[in-house]
């Protein structure tokens, strides 16, 4: 199913690579700041997220051009290979207009049931956390290991990730804290740092709600790749965004689920 | 008034790398994770807590003996000097446990009227924020930098972090939310991150209730030595902890003390 994976592979890496060098010199640039960018009309995010897409764009036409590609600055393009890339160069960009080292690079390639490759990068801290058939790995700045969930069994020992308090609408923000409420710990405001950090055994659960398809396809295919679970409030798939249940192992995700499926 | 500054922050460095040498083994360590620990008694948050305190104090036994200490785990001596080091080993467990490089090493070393000089130190991301007076200066993994605020006039314009949605009492996360309310951006869960940020001129105001006078004293000496202010919701000292304002100028200081005095 996957003849040419470390080829694939091998791409996402120089697409990570491409995307971390265009988007670092805008990063806690303070020449970009607020108020100069204010005057200016220039907004550093904007620029910087454009200019990443541009960039793993540009590795696709020369790697792979007959694939498609999805890209949250620039669109969809429908490839030839059946096969489509799904890009969000900056996830998380309140995270990058606070300088908070939580935003990601994420890059999906996706086939006919969803994402089979998924790369999410952090350029500021150099973590790469990387997941496909038979892959699951990530490097960092003190060395390289293999990704793995953890065995949490019960909610009640589970660290819950989401990114705003909010979540998002009323019913969904109340599905959220019936969860919340039965957890060890709640913390906020990773981004798609909180996948990665399910993704590394670090933590047991993220829930979100309200995402696009480009923000969670790398997330699963990392997530799933290290053993973890990732589906909607129902259960199905949730590789076309909307509310997002990642979960380290199967247990979790059933007793985390039985709350959230019923609002 | 700081005849030996340079030899302070010397023995602040010194106490800083030997902290990141006794933390980082624990930190997200697997065979230390929350089940093993629950199994053998063994809690790997504390026990980093206690090496990185142990080993501060280790350089302050060889380097200043005559100094106090007040440390978080193990309370407080007093010196001979008038001087007093004032450490958090790891501020912030709760990210620690979470696996966010968001929690801190804090040292700040403190005289009659309060700290004069601070570290904030990241060992993960192997950044360290220092402030002492005429010193204000930030190591990272893509260099070293100058520390300054922002001039961010208006609420409207700013950036405003604290670590936990709820903040406080009642009374407290009522004065929080008026000034979230007028804010642009409001973030979470940072730890003494958000403290290191606004003295990178990142964001505009960290507000945070129920912090012990460890928490705050070297986040003060940074954030002053880049030209924030740090004081209680009363305008007073913040020095012993309790409810803090921290801001990147004079304007936004005084705009968001007349929210929080009213409560």
């Amino acid at each position: 199913m996957t003849p040419n994976a470390l080829t694939d592979i091998e791409i996402a890496h120089e697409m990570a690579d491409a995307a971390r060098a265009a988007i670092l010199p805008y990063f806690r640039h303070r020449e970009l700041t607020a108020e100069n960018k204010l005057a200016a009309g220039f907004d550093p995010v904007t620029a910087a997220d454009r200019a990443a897409e541009q960039a793993m764009r540009a590795v696709l036409a020369a790697r792979c051009p007959d694939d498609g590609i999805w890209g949250e600055e620039f669109g969809r393009e429908a490839g030839r290979s059946g096969r489509m890339w799904v890009l969000d160069p900056i996830d998380g960009t309140r995270g990058f207009i606070a300088g908070t080292p939580t935003w990601g690079v994420l890059i999906a390639l996706s086939e006919a049931n969803g994402p089979v490759l998924g790369v999410i990068d952090q350029p500021y801290t150099g973590e790469r956390f990387v997941g496909a058939p038979g892959i699951a790995h990530m490097t960092g700045p003190h060395g390289d290991c293999a990704l793995s969930t953890r065995a949490t069994a019960a909610l009640e020992d589970a660290i819950l990730f989401t990114t705003f308090p909010e979540v998002g609408t009323g019913v969904e923000r109340a599905a959220f804290t019936a969860v919340a409420d039965r957890v060890r710990l709640t913390r906020y405001g990773m981004d798609c740092y909180a996948y990665a950090l399910l993704a590394a055994g670090q933590i047991d659960l993220v829930i979100e709600a309200g995402l696009n398809a480009y923000d969670i396809q790398a997330p699963i295919a990392v997530i799933e790749a290290a053993g973890g679970i990732v589906t909607d409030w129902q259960g199905g798939p949730a590789h076309a965004g909307g509310r997002v249940l990642a979960a380290a192992n199967r247990d979790l995700h059933r007793a985390a689920l039985d709350i959230l499926s019923a609002y």
